[in-house]
This record gives structure tokens, sequence and C-alpha cells, in this order.
């Protein structure tokens, strides 16, 4: 695979004088035209170290215009990262819509380095690399163009850059006793290497070897091939819109068709006040003491609330809050976009707010807007909410991998009672601000949502992340369900770690 | 000063049930009303230990509209905030425009209690109230409403607090060993909290001292407090615009008269190409090699680059680059803010970018366009830059404290040079892109800008942060001129440290 790279690939000086400022002006220009567009660049340099992967980030940033390029470099995890899933840190750092973000080190660092080290196993591997390609495969449907380069030397290639860079004192610096010991390596690397190319090469997202023996050669090889992928991604915006091959079409049953999942549910169910007060004491109780664990163990929690509209999420915000530690919550209401997050993937505005170890972070909706009011009300084209169900589910699995416990509830009440409360809604006055056209409005496409909700439950419903539905017809019943389900599974998680 | 907050004051629990509903409504209307209000607003909740800040904080997120406030606590740095100046933590934390920012635990925290525990003297909290000032200044000035409540309680009271607390098992666990401490410290406590509030209650940011000895009459006096104060502030609107009396006008000199600083560069100076290649590849080797020693001893730096347009900030950039680890260095070119950044106070989105432990930001222009564009074009009005100096020099001054190297370039080119950099801009293809009609329309009010920039260096040039004019009419000369000063003094503060 490598042996292509091996070839003696060289650029004479005055070749390169002549050709790097048309280059440059390409380049440029492609920028000019990318700021407009609908879509980020990821730019990833990586490869044999001495290969020069910091050269070429150096060469990129002088050549492009920096308003609309940012480099982004991993080092060793702070803690602020550690406490989250590890891809956290990798949605942190994401170019907005219409700019370039160059990589220094990147998803595929780590993979490589842990399995080339026996920290990981083939397995292991295995498994980041598909993490990997699901990663990509989420963003690239989002649109972003992801270009990966990978520099590379032979063994003596390499061997002669190290002693070079060595013998100048002014680059002796580089050559640390971890580049060393990966000279030594170099057989275990390139096998290493050459495994994970090849299970990540995919159609939307390929890897480009480029022979960096030659420095014009390689600055060149790496600007051109950028400046041909931005143009054509540029000239062929349309193919992004449609629905991508990989995608398996979900068959929608008919709307108004028996409906399954919420139907199910035993909508009488309720509890007389005395009772309840006696509960909702007894849980929040509980629930106070078993956070304080949590919090002392660095255990974090995400609750995930979604429910019809007056079904009680606010009321049922206001029993949980109590039993929390004012220090250790945040409440993330899902109001419209940001102009910063709308230049995003929809799900980097979620990723922002996961919470650190140890806190409790309540999303008042959620990622499942998605799946619900974008899908009702067409804001998502097909192919976006349908593959959303698979990008969701690889989500909470990351949250919850992390050692996040993360609870989601499904407020359930009948149409009739939603009537019912608008119409209170109106009589009280501080909650008349709540109520507003679009409330009614929603009321026509109840079967709609009613359907996009049974699909949600159903796609969604994991045994990381299972979906609880609450019957909230009662909200004495509801509230009570839902503290006794958090605290239940945070006791469950506590002695589980024990 | 809390004598009067132990007179006992209470309010039974029948006079609460009815004046609840009322002041959670207003609150809620009050919020709707400040939405669309072009400032946000701070809710300090501070005091004395039992007091029940937690329990506010829980409190006012149950009654307001949780879409549009956030709360923010402040526990142990974490190695991110650690790498920067301390009110790094504070400037992310802070609500936009329209939206309430609830504090649990505060810029007070860590003075107040470093001065309880000895690990600060009277000179030092001297000196952390002192910044506390300035920075809420800032931030009123900008707009903001801060309001700062402190909760008390006698001494007699918070002993029955803790007691109660602790005889109950659900809330045992809040009487932390800390807790304890702080009781026994009762009256050191209370002598440094009289201190600093009578310290820094100011007339734009009083201190309230709430009585909590009685749950109800502590919630309904914080919560009333809230709203009449914000509804006096949307009310008054209009008084924030006018100068603030405590800005001293700053007497401009007459457009056209003699400019000293600028008129006093040798623009002549230049450096012949031979020379230049030579001093070039000397001092990038040394940045190389300091660069590399500052990031092992995590100094950070900062690059912020000034100048006429066309005066060669970007081919400045591009000779620094080589010099720098890929992985060490972001450019923050200065273009037109996002959403979030106009959402928040002018210096919010420069605070983003502060570098972590031995990285190094390089600014293509900077906050100075406050006092720049933003003051010629009228962007800003008199008042917001003239307390701009100050402001800046404040910032800046956190920034040197905290270790950070900052060097401010202004590259300097005169009116005839920039005439002919434009045209010469119009036959380079790769330069066109950078000639808009808006540099010439530009040239006309130059003279403006000189007079701008002359202020900006007067004012702005301090001794831990002066500017270092560049006669940049000879490009060669520029370059070797601001390299030699940012390896100087990288070599410098190296030296100092050992």
């Amino acid at each position: 695979m490598f042996e292509v790279a091996e070839l003696g690939h060289k650029i004479k000086k005055r070749d390169y004088v002549t050709a790097e400022p048309e280059l440059r002006t390409n380049l440029l220009l492609v920028q000019e035209a990318l700021k407009e567009a609908p879509f980020p660049v990821l730019v990833l340099v990586s490869g044999v170290d001495g290969a020069g992967k910091g050269d070429v980030i150096n060469q990129l940033n002088a050549w492009l215009d920096p308003r609309w390029v940012r480099a982004y470099a991993f080092g060793p995890m702070s803690d602020e990262e550690r406490e989250r899933p590890e891809y956290w840190r990798f949605w942190r750092a994401l170019p907005p819509k219409g700019q370039i973000g160059l990589y220094v080190g990147s998803w595929y660092s780590r993979p490589i380095s842990d399995r080339i080290n026996k920290v990981s196993d083939d397995a292991e591997l295995e498994r980041d690399l598909t993490r990997i390609n699901a990663f990509e495969e989420t963003l690239v449907d989002d649109g972003a163009l992801i270009i990966k380069l990978w520099l590379h030397l032979s063994r003596d290639a390499q061997q002669q850059r190290m002693k070079e860079l060595e013998e100048n004192p002014a680059t002796r610096w580089r050559v640390s006793s971890m580049d060393k010991k990966h000279l030594k390596q170099y057989d275990k690397f390139r096998t290493v290497a050459e495994h994970t190319l090849r299970n990540t090469s995919t159609g939307d997202a390929p890897w480009i070897i480029v022979e960096a023996t030659d420095v014009h050669y390689r600055n060149l090889t790496v600007g051109q091939h950028i400046l041909e992928r931005i143009s054509a991604r540029l000239q062929n915006q349309p193919e992004a819109q449609v629905p991508q091959p990989h995608l398996k079409p979900i068959v929608a049953p008919e709307i108004g068709e028996q409906v399954s999942v919420l139907g199910n549910l035993d909508m009488g169910k309720a509890l007389p006040k005395d009772k309840y007060k006696r509960q909702l004491a007894k849980y929040q109780g509980a629930l106070g003491e078993l956070a304080r664990q949590a919090r002392e163990r660095k255990i974090s929690s995400i609750i995930t609330l979604e429910g019809w509209d007056a079904a009680g999420k606010g009321g049922l915000i206001r029993r949980i809050i109590p039993a929390l530690d004012a220090r250790s919550y945040q409440i993330i209401p899902i109001a419209a976009p940001t102009d910063e997050e709308r230049a995003h993937h929809y799900l980097w505005r979620f990723w922002r707010h996961i919470p650190r170890g140890g806190n409790v972070t309540i999303y008042d909706r959620s990622w499942y807007g998605r799946l619900l009011v974008e899908r009702v009300e067409g804001f998502a084209r097909q192919d976006e909410w349908m593959r959303a169900y698979t990008e969701i589910n690889e989500f909470e699995e990351m949250l919850t991998e992390h050692g996040i416990v993360l609870l989601k509830f499904w407020l359930h009440i009948t149409k009739e009672e939603q009537l019912e409360r608008f119409q209170e809604r109106e009589k009280t006055p501080f909650k008349q601000y709540k109520i507003t056209e679009d409330d009614y409005r929603n009321r026509d496409k109840w079967e709609a949502y009613e359907h996009a909700v049974n699909d949600m439950v159903e796609r969604t419903s994991t045994e990381y992340a299972p979906w609880h539905l609450i019957e909230a017809n009662d909200k004495n019943h509801a509230r009570v369900k839902a503290l006794r389900i958090f605290s239940g599974r945070l006791e469950q998680v506590l002695n589980e770690g024990k």
C-alpha cells in the first residue's frame, strides 16, 4: 500500500517556484468561494514521524487566508476533556460551515499509538476504527468534506530525515526520544498504519498517501490535492442533498394506524395527593443522597426530557432540582440555535453541554428534536432525520460507555388532557406566557407527531439508553415515577461501581 | 453593617403562599421583557454558610423560565482554567444580553476565603477587591445589571441551622467539615465579609444584605429584589447610553496637528536583501529554540498585530509561523463577530482565545479595534471607546500578571507607501482578493486614524505591555525587527524565570 509513496517523487526548486504562486492564488480563490458554502472542510495531516506534518500545517497556514482557517491540535487531555467521552474534544474542535480546520494529530493518533504500544489489542483497534468511521460518516452526511493526508517516508528516508534534523542544532529538539522509539518500531508502525488506513479509507473520506521525502513534492502535492477536492466539492454541491446509498429506508407505517408503544400506556394511572406528598418527599430525599454520592464519585448524569406541549416537563424539573446541589447541575432548554450552533452539525450544540465529572445536565427538549419537530415540520430532510436514528444511538453509546447515567423520559398525555391544560394555562397568570397560537396549531399535527414518537421510541430505545415512557395525565404519578426511575438508576450504578 | 439583618424578619407561611404566585408571574413577565433588552443580568448569591445559597439558586431556577437563565458554579479550577488568568473562568461564564446568569460562588469566593485562611494579607485582599471593582465596572459600563445578594445569619442562627441540617439524615451531608470550620471562624468571616462588602458596594453594583433566618422571608425578599431591580432597569434604559460620571473626558487634540509618536518614526529604515536573508534565518532559528523552551516551561505568548491596511501583517505572520511548532499556536483573525460574540462585552471574544500554558495566540487585529476602527467609524460611542483605554489596560495587566508574554506591534507605513502597495496588489493575482473599495475609502480618513493611533499608543503603552512601533515601509526591516523583539522578549522572560 505504501510502495507507491516510495518511488522517489521529486520536484525541482525551479519548478516549485513557478508552481507555488499559482497554487496559492487558487487556494485563496477557492477559500473565497467556500466562505459561502454550506459545509466545513477538515484537513487531517497524519503520517510517519519526520515526514514533516508540522511543516505542512505551517505551510498551509501561510498559504491560506487565516480568516477562514483554524488549526486544531490535541495534546494530552485536559481534565475537562478527561471527564467527558473521548470524542468531546473532537466535537469541540470542528470548523463552522464555510471554513477549514487543519488537524495536527486527530482521532487517529490515540488508536494507532495504543495498538503499537500494545495498550490495545486487535479487537480494540477494530472498535476504535469502527467508531472513527461512524464519526466521519456523521460529519460527511451533514455535508462536511474530510481530506485525509498521510505523509509517508520509507524506513531509509525516515532514518535519513532524523539524522539531518539531529545534525542541525536548530532542529535537534524535534527529534525527541519518542521519535527515536518510533524509528525502532518502524515495521510495527507501518503494519498498524496500513491496517488503519485500509479500514478507514471510505468512499466519503478516502486517505491520500503522499510521498514526503522531497519537501517540494510533498507541499505541492498536499496543496494541489486540497485545492482539487474543495473545487470538486464546490462544483458538485447538490450531491450532498440526496439520500446516501448506505441509508436503509425506513418503511413508515401509515398515519393513523394502531400505534403500539404509546397506545399501550395505561393513561388512567394516578396518585392521590397524600400519597404523592409522601412519595415525593421519599424519592427527593433518596435522590439527594444518591446524587451526592454520584458527585463524589464523579459519576455524571444526563436527563433528557421530551413530551407533548403542556405534558409537565417544567414541573418535573422543578421537582428534581430541590434534590440537587445548586453547584452541580445545569438546565439546558433547547430553543432556537445561535448562529454558531447553526454553522455546525446539529449534535454540536448538545456536545457543548455534556457535564463535567459528577455533574448533572437536564436537557429540556434535546437532540430528539431532529426526529420529532424537525421531521414533522419538514425542517430536516427525510435523509437527515432518517440517519439521525443511527447518529443518536452512536452519540448515546459514547455517553454511556463513558459512565454517564443517561435517562430519557417521554412525558405522555392524551390530546384531551392537553386541551384542558391549555385552557387552564390561559387562566393562570404566570402560565399565560406559555401559550401561543403555535401550540394550538401543533395539535392539528397530533397524529404525525404520535407517529414520529413511536418511531423514535422503537428505534432509539437501546439497552444502554432505553426510553422511559411516563404516563403524565396525572402530574403526581408522572413526577413520582420519573424521580423513582432516576434515583433507582443512580442507586444501581453506584452499587455496580462498588 | 449586618445588624439590620439580625432583626428576626419573618413571613408567615400563609402570607408566603399568597405572595409567591404573584411574584413568580411578575418574574416571568419581566424575563419576557428582558429577552429583547440589550443587557445581561448577573445575580450573585453569596453569604454565610448555612444561609441557603444553594436553596435560593434552586428556588430561582424553579421560578424563572429556564430558557433565559443559566446558573454558573465555580469549583476547584480545571487545568484549562489554571493555565489562564484567574478571570478567564468568569469571562467564560457570562450570560448573553437578554438573559440572566445565577452565580453560586463567584469572583468573591477566593478572595474572601484566602483572607480568612491567611493565604492572603490585608494588602492582597485590597488588591483583589480593586480587581473585582474594575471587573464589575467593565460589565456595568457595557450595560450589565449586577445584583449582589448577601444572605446573612447571626452566629446563633448559623449554629442553629447547622444543627438542624445535621439532625436530618437527608441533609446531614450538607454540613461538611468545611462548614464546621467556618462556624468556628464566624467572627473572622464576619469581619472579612464586612470589609469586602463595604469596599465593593458601588453605586453601580451595590450589595443587598438579606436576613436568611426565615426561609420564606429570605426567598420572597430575594425574588422581590431581583424583580424590582430588573424592572427599574428596563424602564430606565436610556441612562446606560450616556457617558458615566466617573469617566474623565479625554481632550482630543485637533485633527491635523503635529502627530508626535508616529511622526517621530524614521520611515527610511530599510534592510538590503542579503542582510535580510541572514538575519531572518538567524532570528527564526533563535525564536524556534526559545519558543520550544517556553513551551516546555508552559509560558504562553500573545502577539497582537495592528497596523494600516497593507502594512504587512500577513507577511509578518508567515515569517513567524515557521519558527513555531504547528501544535502550539493559533492565528485568530478578527473579522465580524458571531452573534454569540455580539451578545457579550466586546472583550469576551478575545478572552475566548487566550492560549493554554505554553501556547501562542497571534491576533491579526485585536481588541484595539475598539480604539481604532470603532472609534473612527463611529461604531462605538465616545464614552465606550474612551473607557476602553482603562478596560484594555486592565485586561492586559491580568494577562501579563499571569506570566503571559504579551507583545503589541503597530506596523507603520506612510500614506504614499500604502497607495503603492494597493496598486501592486491589484496586479498580483493572489493578492487581488485583498483589495476592496473600502480600502480606498479608509484612506480618506487617514488623519483621523493617525490621530486615534497616537492616542492609543500614548494611553495603552504600559510598563507591562508597551507598544512596539515598527517602521514597515521596508518589509525586510519590519519583519526582522518584529522577530528580534519577540525572540528578545522571550529570552528575557526565560532568563528571569531561571
